[in-house]
């Protein structure tokens, strides 16, 4: 039994869909989460520097002693987690390893699409942790860099013209190739589900990796008897922009109001 | 006569605009050009977090030993250079100035069109010195927080059936205020000039606001003796990440190839 606190991070606010799943699968575990809503967002930036903002970001964690840290951000997930995890004291997940899992048990015909930021996109994370799962399998990926921006103007609803044409436009190749499966590689994309569902038809399967890597971080601190055996299940949550709008934000990707809880803190030294 | 170089900043790469004007106004001045690409966007950000992120662009500028700084910036320009300016020993300016008696001259009807980002709309500094030039003006705005993502995909050709499809959305309230006159109040939009050009039509006056701030160094550098009286010039570029990629995007927003003789910087702790 543990009772400090999971930390989750991300760039900004999308990680909060991971923070949704674990809520919903440990209700009384604390939660510390980070968006670093002052660089938001991360997925056109070079590995290099992912690698220092995801340094300072687990950095800011620790000190609020969490137990353990889900990086609920595909493109910290693909681009820095190798790198770090080793470094800290703690066990340290992304969404890469549970989502490449979920799409290898849910292709029936080994092609498994991949949709993410441009340096998701880049990385070879998931095309490796498919292959082992499921040597033989095909990847088709493609970088989707407008889908964070229309996510953060609030275009989410499948009806928006130009979210289903961006839409069209990305997921055209995927579906050309023939895919069964498609990993949405980024925690912005699940509140574009019903567009991308919409667009890739009923016979694709969906993998959201927020969920998938929700469930994982519930099974880790299950089994490594981390669990805190019921509680509150707080929520607190810091940024490095202004908390201004934070809970209209909060609200879209939590599916819950959580009021104006944010405290606002600087990153960029630590 | 000065030979110190100018010293221009932009939160990315669109601030390149700005040095071209510049380049073809004064071609003997050296230019030192940083761009935060590293933390690149700022239009979505809070006034406070834009004026940190300016001071540390004008320290790492007074470093270089500039004469004079450009903020080749509409969101820097609007949020944070009145509260700055007067807290250096060297001549800032900005965009707002140049552009809104740009403006107050073209315009016959007094109604004057703004777009810009989400914290360039958020701030009065066009309306108000709109209004000083031209009391009685009418200004009508619209935020386009989708044209730097846009702009940075490279997706400026007219003809792309998203950006026209964006550029529709954005001007339609514009278009229905009956402007004869538009501020392109961003560093990035004279990429897609054309596109915006097309859906305004010929009867509307499009002020490019980074030509205008040029101009307006150029003059302020001459009436105050400080021109260098011919030289190279050379221009320097630093950003805060990586400089891959570098020398295709500043070719595009330079309309000349510099190579790649960008070099990366730290700034977060200035």
């Amino acid at each position: 039994m543990d009772l400090r606190p999971i930390g989750v991070f991300d760039s900004g606010l999308g990680g909060l869909t991971g923070v949704k799943a674990l809520l919903e699968l440990l209700p009384g575990e604390d939660i510390v989460y980070f968006g670093d809503t002052g660089r938001v967002p991360y997925g056109g930036r070079s590995r290099q520097t992912i690698v220092r903002y995801a340094r300072q970001a687990v950095s800011l964690l620790l000190r609020h002693d969490v137990k353990a840290i889900l990086v609920a951000c595909g493109t910290v997930s693909t681009n820095a987690l190798e790198d770090i995890k080793g470094d800290y004291p703690i066990p340290i997940t992304g969404v890469v390893e549970a989502a490449a899992a979920a799409a290898a048990k849910a292709t029936k015909n080994g092609r498994i699409g991949l949709i993410g930021t441009k340096a998701t996109v880049r990385s070879s994370a998931f095309e490796q942790r498919i292959r082992a799962e499921l040597p033989g399998a095909q990847v088709f990926k493609n970088a989707c860099p407008l889908f964070v921006p229309l996510v953060e103007e609030g275009r989410t609803d499948p009806s928006d013209k130009v979210l289903q044409l961006v839409v069209e436009d990305y997921l055209a190749p995927i579906k050309a190739a023939g895919v069964d499966t498609l990993i949405l590689g980024c925690t912005h994309y699940p509140l574009i589900f019903d567009a991308i569902a919409r667009s890739m038809g009923p016979g694709v399967t969906l993998i959201n990796t927020a969920e998938a890597a929700a469930a994982d971080m519930a099974e880790l601190l299950k089994n490594a008897g981390l669990l805190s055996g019921g509680g509150s299940g707080s929520l607190r949550c810091f940024v490095s922009d202004s908390t201004e709008g934070f809970a209209q934000s909060a609200a879209a990707f939590l599916g819950r109001d959580v009021g104006d809880t944010a405290q606002q803190i600087s990153v960029d030294e630590l």
